[in-house]
């Protein structure tokens, strides 16, 4: 396919003009409260994964409003033990869940904790999941799937929910005995990776021990030019519905603003490798410079950050290339 | 497109092969007695259509679990007072709502009252709705749209919902001081013409004054062949569940089968006039004549049935031609 | 899809930039005096419609070389005896013709006089025709379709004639006796909203009584760029034409350009409303704004104009809601 | 693509069920009687083809209702002066015309007079063309294309007048003074393969010196089953035009049968060489089969006949494999 | 997608009709006898992997003509020194090579050896390779892929050396100090699957050691009934070569009946476990059907033989589902 | 199909931003002394072709390292003895060969000498061949195609063999004793216009005869813009290696820039005739622009140059069209 977003020297210096709501940080310092009101009570049940390396363990804490979230938790059978581990967590991409126990140990395998959070009301697609999303507004008119999820109000919109079930998830691999909660790396590709920022950018100021955020090709960055431009993917299911719902579309971007992943990139504080990609045309590579460019901007030091641009690649990404890449950059800052 | 179904001589004598559960009248006798303890509650608030031949009516009415249900009243402004109208009661298809209240006048034109029931968390598609589906399974992991939302259990299942609510427009039809109860006339196309099937097939020795019934290209009819072979539109919604949900294809059966339109059509007493589209890869033809060719045999007696066949049409079906043969058909019937 | 036009604020200040033909007004003075040399003769033969509320009338004029032309006149049946009721002249989109007699009564629904013209030569696609195009150029060796049609000459364009049928028409509508010739509205989706344009257009200093001109999605605009950009629809027709008869692109642009709805809107004089979609790549936006800005701007007065935008709609642009907006514009208008 | 029509052995005994009308050869007869009283005034211009080797002429001949149709002759430039040379007269695809002078020498390349007719009305595709189809029907509202042109009658259907100059083709051919009227092949591909076993049905009994038809891959056979299952191509256009107009399946396949190859190859008296392409979607290799399956078999001797099985290709069919197949089997024939 | 291949209940008894050669083994003992003619040369250098649990080796060994074939090595880490493991040799699908080192480490996971081999020529596609395919066919006219590489002769035929190749891999594996020569399982999804089917094939009366075989939507099998329907994925490439080389189909479904797979499923003794997919249309499911109906029945004792069959999936087949139940199995196998 | 590449007026002025390599002539000038020290070996061997006209000869000359290469050479039978005819020299579109013998004639027919060169290793798609690529890096992980074969180094690439090739080919036409080795006419279209452009760009200093170079919407021109934009075709298959192996991006645009039509179009010292189409989304008209506007800059003298462009048409470019303005340029420039 030909390019059909900005050249690579354009995307090097593309700012997106997004401006944040005033409240902003008041919207989010009250929904991390709320949350915060409930108690975490993250468990880990040990669980039969056929694997002979690898240990298992199935996660539950409470995510946003109480309700209880899933996960998997993966250590190297052969650790010391006694140490405690370094932990990646790990969010999933869009219409996937947690998957099956065994499906990916790969950050496990390194010799890290790996700890999937699942992700609620998804599950359907490439990956099983097993957390619902039990909001009254789950039932509205919206279009299917999850991106107009209660899109008539920054309360009740899906995503909410899930960046505040992201933010509790590193609480609960933080609460893991054998895990070291100084040094909790972020990561995920697509969704998982708008994830990440999102739950990145909600830890800065309020949750200590995020050293490394690795988001790839994500989602979630610079609603307004996304939805105009994106082919494919999730981003159309709001371009799709606000066909319908004519009159909408200032309301509509006022809600999403609240959670656009440009703002929480800017408060980030960690050092972060993103990668992008050229043909991509479900998460277009200037929505992903868009938030590259303003990452940690807002912080109060600037923090170091890198980005892989995938020339020819679609929204796959870098895939293996890319893990690799991270295997290394976590390497070497464990390293220091 | 080349015919991808049975030829015509087939279709005639198609038999759908489904064995229905022994329990399914326990199942709906439970059913519709648990929503009518709830009370129907029908208000019809008049509404400025700008129209100066239809006077219209924002209905709303107690349908599953009591949830308020909309829905239009369209009357002919020239009626004559003090003399009560038949009433057509009409569904919608997959994904549509009741529209806007100008949208679809055309049985308050011809003379008749014209009910339109919203259909519960559609409205997204091609008509704007306004009735949510709160039911606490809205929020589950379902593949995104209605058909597999709560496909775990017959109790939970979407259409349980819809079905009862489109048994009580039925009543809330016959509550307007307007309306002769006893000349019921329903009607729709595609999912409408399921719920058209559905509220009959519920009606019958449950609710009386249904007097014809007439579904176009119905859909929600055999389920296990529809899956198999329709290539477009909803049922394919559940195959890509199944898809991913590799184990779970008997217990999904076994749900649906309390739903297939072929074991409420047998039950169905009432004359009807069906469609069905040669080319239709949506609701495709033998499933339709499936149910056809079951209607009314379970009735004490078999009522009339007649069927309009469209060989070179897909999903759309006869259109305004199949409009004017339910126009005459009810005039026929009315006229005795 | 992603936008492929012009991004809204380029739109809103977009001229075309068409030079028109030096004698197109004495071009267009001929073609009138041809046409009226013959009698007008409508006739309005009242037709069963199944509808009580709507009386409709089978008409027959005389167009293009006196060509009988075929409509559709419905009247509110609950109407004022002895009051002549606005009209609104409706004319039909690409390869569609006026339908049957129910098919679309909304504007006598709303209590006006409701003239829809069948097309001369289509009525094959959505909505049937019952005017052929008995003309001798029919049979030449054009690209299936009407827009190639005698493109050899001006004189033999099919165009030429379906734009005299459609001021015919207004002169049509004029001669009821039940209707005000002084309060006539023009309206039209795509190419309607083409002949709309250019029956207003022809009608400035050749007709009175055309108060307002509501085209939607226009087709006929600004050829020269819209077979450039134009993806779908009939507009490739001529760039597939002209991609066989590679040397008759300036041959084919001149003849067209005696047919291009900009020249003809800049010479319009009553008020307008329009509108354009956003991802129309069969209309595309912009030409519709090239025809919207230079709407009216050849008038002694500038008329009022407005234009409604729906972003992320394609060809099906506003619908129902356009029509709403029609509905208040036009009572707005006669309310003064 | 799979396989979508009969496996081989099962076409090679594949039986058309059609029945013919009773009065087939009577309307023939009068059809070409109407067409001979006119003068067939062939004439035979020599044109500038900038080829050393091949000599050309512009043809022009009366064909239906005495309409000028239009043709190329080629005659090899080194023949012998004197001797009458065997003619292929070659019909065309559909949707093209004769083309350019030079595009297609191939039998005057290999020594025979080379005769192509311009098809009325087409010539906007492949190829271009230069004859119109001067006739009252043809701006009737039939679907874009010729298949539905006229086909409310038999008088009036377009390939009545395609057929007739074809028959006046061949007598055209045997009108030029080098050209031996004792031994003329026909030939064509697709529609020029249909527009073969027409001409050659209407010559048996009519006109002699037809002595080898080679239809390729043949069109307008077996209309009935071809708009049933043919997925591209011209056929179509028949069940897209039944599409919209319901109610006239039985009228025009009535109006159809008048003109199916099958019934003209059971004429034909001369020997054959069909081909036929398994994945043919738009001319269905069981629809070839029918017709070459009934070739020859109403003859008073019944004809020598061979036909080639593509097996994996698609309208395509033989190519210039088939081309050699031909230049052998004429050349054997004439050989004796 | 509508089922496009038999129905479940004709599956589970569908037959193959293939003949094969009369000198199959000959053809395949003279090819094995050429193969082992080279010495094996299986060399293991360990690999840098970024793994705590894995231990990784670069392999080597001499295929086909004594080419160098590459692999790779993973063995659990935490592995007991001085016992011997069971090995799984692994097959790669179509366009795919080894991958990176630390793509699928899956089976050592679970505490087994795990072999990987590259595929010759192949490795552009989802996973890279390293492996060349030396052979002087390979620049021939054929279509682009290996599919029709050297299908002139059997002796040049690409998969001549593939399947080689994939014999030689179970013998290179069993020459590793820490496997267990007894305890080979082979596996391998689409042409894996191909090649786990010819391998063990192979191996029956020649190699001792194979205790089970895994093929999943098996590519390879039933050449000419494959060709006939697959509509994606590799086996066109030979549809569309015979297309254009219309004369060569006898000749190469000749050369091909040396390589089908049913042929040596037949020759297997090992107990085996297949999958197929009901909507598979790269391997349909009645190729598949036909191999593993086949499989064992020509060994002196019919081994035991299990299928899953994924009724919704197309190619992707069991995915992680069925890695789990290949987990069980060979567990269970291993277990006794 | 809208526009996708520059306007027309921006193409006139296109100016390509290639930079070649400092030692490009010196790797052409080993490259062809390699060539030449093997023996040319033209042999012209009789072959029957079943024309009466043209008498034709099976062509072989040595090409790359002394392989054999095929082609064919075509006379008008009717030609002067005595005399030597001027030469056009063809070469053929990716994926095709030389064909049968009787497939193209054209230029012989028009009286001169006509000789047709095979591809190497091409001949699987529309046109068959008969040369394969004997080369040791044909069988190495390319992706499928010629485009990335041997794309690892500039020695062991494809077109360095098929450039080679073409080059021998005029030297191989001068051999004929028959032809006038001082007019040679290069042509072909798409990658034939490549060779043309690569044959006559190496011929420029090393070989005389050469006086005019026809290249028809060229392909194999500025690869760095093209492998960017091009969506169909041969130029992905680079795009898609390049998304596999993701770090060899300037490596294989190193090797590829010596082979870029726009350095060898510099050199160019013939009068030449190009064409580019304006929807050619396979050769994009902007990269032929840049081949066209830097053609024969690097020459002694710059000489003439002209362009047809084809606003409408994809890559068929201009077909009969643009092969009847090359007759009549050929034909004014030897008439002097």
């Amino acid at each position: 396919m030909p390019l059909f977003d900005l050249p690579p020297a354009q995307l090097r210096s593309y700012e997106s003009d997004l401006t944040e709501p005033a409240d902003f940080d008041a919207f989010w310092d009250a929904t991390i409260a709320e949350a915060r009101a409930f108690p975490l009570a993250a468990t880990f049940m040990p669980v039969e994964n056929m694997l002979t390396v690898i240990d298992s363990f199935d996660v539950t804490f409470a995510g946003f409003g109480g309700d209880p979230v899933k996960g998997w938790l993966h250590l190297p059978a052969n650790r010391a033990r006694g140490e405690k581990l370094p932990v990646v967590v790990q969010y999933i991409g869009y219409s996937g869940g947690r998957g099956l126990v065994q499906q990916d140990t790969g950050w496990a395998q390194a010799g890290y904790a790996h700890f999937i959070m699942d992700t609620r009301g998804q599950g359907y697609g490439g990956l099983l999941g097993d957390t619902p999303d039990p909001h009254a507004s789950a039932g509205g008119t919206a279009h299917p799937g999850l991106m107009t999820r209660g899109i008539d109000s920054r309360e009740d919109y899906y995503y909410r929910r899930a960046y505040v079930d992201s933010f509790r998830a590193i609480e609960a691999a933080q609460a893991h005995p054998e895990i070291d909660p100084g040094r909790v790396i972020v990561s995920g590709i697509s969704q998982g990776g708008g994830l990440t920022i999102a739950a990145s950018g909600l830890a800065a100021g309020r949750l200590d021990g995020v050293i490394a955020v690795m988001p790839d090709v994500p989602f979630l960055q610079d609603f307004p030019r996304s939805i105009d431009i994106a082919g494919r993917g999730p981003y159309p299911e709001i371009a799709t519905y606000l066909k319908r719902r004519r009159h909408d579309y200032d309301a509509a971007l006022e809600v999403l603003n609240y959670f656009d992943g440009v703002h929480l990139a800017r408060r980030c504080t960690a050092p972060a490798l993103y990668s992008a990609a050229g043909q991509d045309d479900i998460c277009p590579p200037s929505t992903v410079y868009g938030s590259f460019n303003a990452y940690g901007s807002a912080a109060p030091v600037q923090p170091g950050k890198d980005i892989e641009y995938y020339r020819f690649n679609n929204h796959e990404g870098g895939q293996e290339h890319q893990w690799i890449r991270q295997l290394r950059y976590v390497a070497d800052l464990l390293a220091g």
